[in-house]
């Protein structure tokens, strides 16, 4: 059988480090006999492994302690409104770029509680490009922005400044966090959900600088508030303690392999070796704009006619899984995090290049 | 080495099929050679375990087709903000029973939403009974009630009546549910962190009557709101799908041994060993009125003096652990929940009779 290459854009692949340390763990956590599955949250073991967690967080991305670091549940579909409800009040306004599905999604909740300012947008060309004119305002609160577009496959390569000094940015990081290195300072807050470059699902990372909090005058739910969680330690309720684990063993297993700036210069590698083929094969074609190619979602599409499913199940017997486009959007999109090996690259190459010359 | 009984409050003991299924999903998934882990949530084998798990949900406790079973997250915390955003309008009333913290945190975020009656409360007398003398509204949209005290040991036997034919029980099962069979037909909500009973943190199970939605007048945000996820079937966003997993192996367990009848048979044999014991012993006593006692957290404390961390000590020698009571009452604690079997009782009684006779 060949080895399978998994190259689904999220519940994503993980490193096989990942996947030992949890199955091990699901039977018994550092030899105490009892599983991590079973260990109270508040028990020591627990305690000291969410807390290694966040040093990890806070070491790979070089954290400061104006920021915290949370582990918060629901997703990033959940921080589509926690964000708003906890930072922007009913008479300010907030500026949002729409670049893809995700980003129309976080516009659509922050309007229940502030104006929305849409700065840019690219759903007339199907998304294929970041835009580069923004129509930014000076008073706005913050500016949100989704890094990556893991539908569309479009990446920020340099981040938007906002217009106003107290102004920052927040960013969706869900699809590209920990793939390259970050200028925390730019960012207010900064959160991703975990199932595509750190974990599993289940667990969301929220980044906070403390002091952007505490400025909006409505009642916050409490668990909807981030001052909860800061004041709690992520511990104000059973936080989802195997699928913290997962980040945890992601990020160490990052670290061992030499953090950021490696792990840029491989992904930086990985995508080219793809991007070059898709330009080379007289078959294939990327939608997206040249600048603007996602080094973690790459989508493409037949040049000219073919069939969809012909190629997909021509790379399923090869082993490689889960190449089908997104619904929205048809074609292939090879979702390329941290954890899938160059090899995996080199076994998708091999066969677009054996299904061009067949 | 003696066997290692785990007596923790939750995240709690689970039956070692569940930790054993979990640990090789997490490697490889019905032999597909890719972990549960890295599965889209929109792909067919991990649709399917979903849909097994609501299944399975829906024969343990014969659930009708009014009622929706759905996944969500944020645990029985963010259910607390979530019931009364759904259910309760500003100028309308509901009914609380104030059995002990967890119905207190439920109370004080109702009050965010709308008028909050406290039909009784065992608050002076640390949480020891439930009351049997109930204020109620005629008025209330619904009536709230936490069916088991985790930390204080009391657990309603019999579920109050609303006063009014349109009005609902809404309760939080989160430490009881599947312990014993339910008439469904008198709740309009029931939600339930699956940490305890059913599963790992990270996973709520939440059943609730279809027609008691729609009824608000206020704007919920897209994630908070039920109709959201009954929609989307609980995909709304990727749901915590190895917790999800975790539920589905465990009622599956159950289901294997002979459903929610015998459960509840076991259950009460298992806790009426343990009550016996602590009446028979002469160093030890229940806190809590006989008649409320929990068939799921058996709390007891030293009739006299004692030293607790002797007493600890001495069971942790014996394999016997997280037998500590909650930070806020003190004394011990023996949390025995579906998964704990005969044996961890026999276990614990012996160690109890033994540091008697010592």
């Amino acid at each position: 059988m060949n080895k399978i290459y998994n190259f689904s854009a999220g519940p994503a692949v993980l490193n096989q480090s990942v996947l030992k340390a949890i199955s091990e763990a699901s039977i018994d956590y550092l030899e105490s006999g009892i599983s991590l599955m079973e260990m109270s949250h508040r028990s020591e073991p627990v305690m000291e492994m969410v807390s290694q967690t966040k040093i990890l967080v806070r070491e790979l991305l070089s954290i400061s302690n104006e920021y915290e670091v949370l582990f918060l549940q629901g997703g990033a579909s959940l921080q589509f409104s926690m964000i708003p409800m906890n930072l922007l009040n009913e008479n300010q306004v907030a500026d949002y770029a729409d670049t893809g599905a995700w980003s129309n999604k976080a516009i659509k909740e922050a309007g229940n509680f502030g104006e929305v300012n849409v700065i840019c947008s690219s759903k007339d060309s199907t998304y294929n490009h970041i835009p580069k004119k923004l129509e930014q305002n000076f008073d706005s609160t913050y500016l949100h922005l989704t890094s990556n577009n893991t539908i569309y496959g479009t990446q920020w390569k340099n981040f938007p400044i906002p217009l106003n000094k107290d102004s920052y940015l927040v960013a969706d990081m869900s699809s590209d966090i920990f793939s390259r290195p970050l200028d925390i300072s730019k960012f207010g807050l900064i959160y991703a959900g975990a199932q595509k470059n750190i974990g599993l699902a289940g667990v969301t990372l929220v980044i906070i600088r403390k002091d952007i909090l505490g400025k909006v005058n409505r009642i916050i739910p409490t668990m909807m508030n981030y001052q909860t969680h800061i004041e709690k330690d992520s511990m104000f309720n059973t936080p989802p303690v195997m699928a913290i684990y997962a980040v945890n063993r992601s990020l160490k297993w990052l670290s061992n392999n030499g953090g950021l700036d490696s792990m840029a210069d491989t992904n930086l590698k990985k995508a080219t070796k793809l991007y070059d083929e898709i330009e080379r094969n007289s078959l294939f074609i990327s939608p997206i704009q040249k600048e603007d190619r996602s080094l973690m979602n790459v989508p493409f599409i037949f040049s000219g006619k073919g069939s969809d499913e012909d190629f997909l199940s021509f790379c399923d017997k090869r082993g490689l899984k889960t190449l089908k486009g997104h619904r929205s959007v048809g074609g292939f999109r090879a979702s390329i995090y941290n954890a899938m090996p160059e090899a995996g690259i080199d076994a998708l190459v091999q066969a677009m290049q054996d299904y061009e010359s067949r």
